[in-house]
């Protein structure tokens, strides 16, 4: 099939069998053509431009389209696998709204999630050109965890509390040394503000500010982690550290859990753009320990939290 | 048994049980306890120091040891499995020489290796107090890939070369697409280097240093990792990009190797410090590929390879 550039416009004559694979855009007797899809045309044998070079057809569609390769490749790899996608500026539609991306290249989960697309899915391109696809979508996760009023003292030792054996065997916090349990300065700024802990250091009780300030020392980030814990908390998980799984947190639905289902790693981003990768990598860790993997913003209305799970398309 | 506290100094009555746990360094009629010992020995019900609360007695050891929670926790999993174990500054001695270190606390893997102890096991604490063990050693990787030389010449598109198909299908660089091969800028510029590849871009060849500059652009460490690509390459690895298991490069003994044997994830380090958490992770993740960690740094003697695998002590 011979297609033609005219005005730097790509067309062939008009041809049922393309216009049935919905390759072109009808005009007059001819199908206009995306570069994407001429050289889709030209790489399967399947046209050739009057005129130009293998080498040209590349430099002329490379030209004329943003992120050529990443878009290539997923128009290519959704073709092969028979489904019909037009190209819409950063998008590609089919039976979801794919969006092209680059392993190494950064994203903004936040300005994503904003475009609420139902059914986007993030496509990205590993360095060897290899695709595997996420859903993008907003949930709003619950857990079913309760806890009763209690009141206990402890004592700071560095950046842990030592506090009574309860509050890990009946509500999970912290972790068990002989009989004590310790908590982190994260659980105990969140216990404290309830009114359920106080907390000693040299004979003296802390204040809650006191407690934020050693978190700080060591976590830049303390005071919106411990935002993202308490909305978590109030949502009725149990949540802790998920920084094995280079995640903030990691949730269960409630105390004693112990089958892998519907239970998060979360991680905070905020207006922070992260390359594709990392979401790659977290959703991979995730995955292997059976949790789903969460995202984190924050807008007018609180906290957003965006699942992104792969998916065979 | 009473533990008497003088000048600063912990010490208990000679004790022949004692002595042989380990515990203590016999002077005199006593035993001198390191601070380490005495809460170890107050916790577990042994001991009380005469005129202290245990939280005199946990400010008093707290003020006296550096980094004490990681150290104390490390010291009491392995007494709890009957290690000896003695405390020098900041590593435990016993049947190896641990590290104690918290898992958001960062870390210089080329000062470890530097320090060249034999058996140095880096012992991570997480933030709830439960403990992984990592051997860390340096090892000489090699591989047993070799190529002959060849000519072809490809197309620069955008950040990717379009070459000969025969690159991917018998030495495994790059990716196929159709019947091309299509290699990373990385690749390329190696290729170029050894003289089996001429570059192209509007029809006229590219030089090395200008395929480099297109590299850097999307990767301000391309000159590194270049650097560390030919080295593995002349160990005689397969070298892959390692990216979606958050390495740098991922190695194969040679092409068409199936079975998962001794092959490694790499990570270019050199003089950066990275949280523990962030080694504990790649472990995690290389070990799930059934692949080694490897760590690269740079000295006067070249690239220093330094493998961390988890261990049961």
């Amino acid at each position: 099939m011979k297609i033609f550039v005219e005005n730097d416009v790509a067309y062939v004559s008009f041809s049922k069998k393309l216009e049935k694979m919905g390759i072109g855009v009808k005009k007059g007797g001819k199908l206009i053509l995306h570069p994407i899809e001429v050289l889709y045309l030209v790489l399967n044998g399947r046209g050739e431009v009057v005129g130009k070079s293998l080498v040209d057809v590349f430099e002329w569609c490379m030209e004329r389209i943003d992120n050529f390769i990443p878009k290539y490749c997923v128009y290519e790899d959704l073709r092969r696998r028979g489904y019909k996608v037009k190209i819409l500026e950063d998008v590609l539609v089919g039976k979801y709204v794919f969006y092209p991306i680059e392993e190494i290249e950064d994203v903004s989960i936040r300005s994503l999630a904003e475009r609420r697309f139902e059914n986007l899915v993030l496509a990205v391109v590993d360095e060897e050109n290899e695709l595997t696809y996420y859903k993008v979508k907003e949930v709003e996760p619950r857990g079913r965890h309760e806890e009763e009023e209690f009141n206990v003292k402890g004592v700071l030792v560095e950046n842990r509390i030592f506090t009574d054996g309860f509050l890990h065997r009946t509500y999970f916090y912290g972790s068990m040394k002989g009989d004590m349990t310790i908590l982190s300065i994260l659980e105990g700024a969140y216990l404290v503000e309830k009114g359920c802990l106080e907390v000693y250091k040299a004979g003296s009780k802390l204040k809650l500010d006191e407690l934020i300030d050693v978190g700080r020392r060591k976590d830049p980030d303390f005071e919106r982690r411990f935002e993202v814990y308490r909305d978590l908390k109030d949502r009725g998980f149990v949540v802790k550290t998920g920084l094995k799984f280079g995640s903030d947190f990691r949730l269960y639905e409630y105390v004693g859990e112990r089958l892998p289902h519907s239970t998060y790693l979360v991680t905070i981003v905020d207006d922070r753009t992260i390359p594709a990768f990392e979401i790659v990598r977290a959703v991979r860790l995730a995955h292997s320990v059976r949790k789903k993997m969460l995202f984190v913003y924050k807008d007018e209305k609180g906290n957003r939290y965006i699942s992104i799970e792969r998916v065979k398309v």
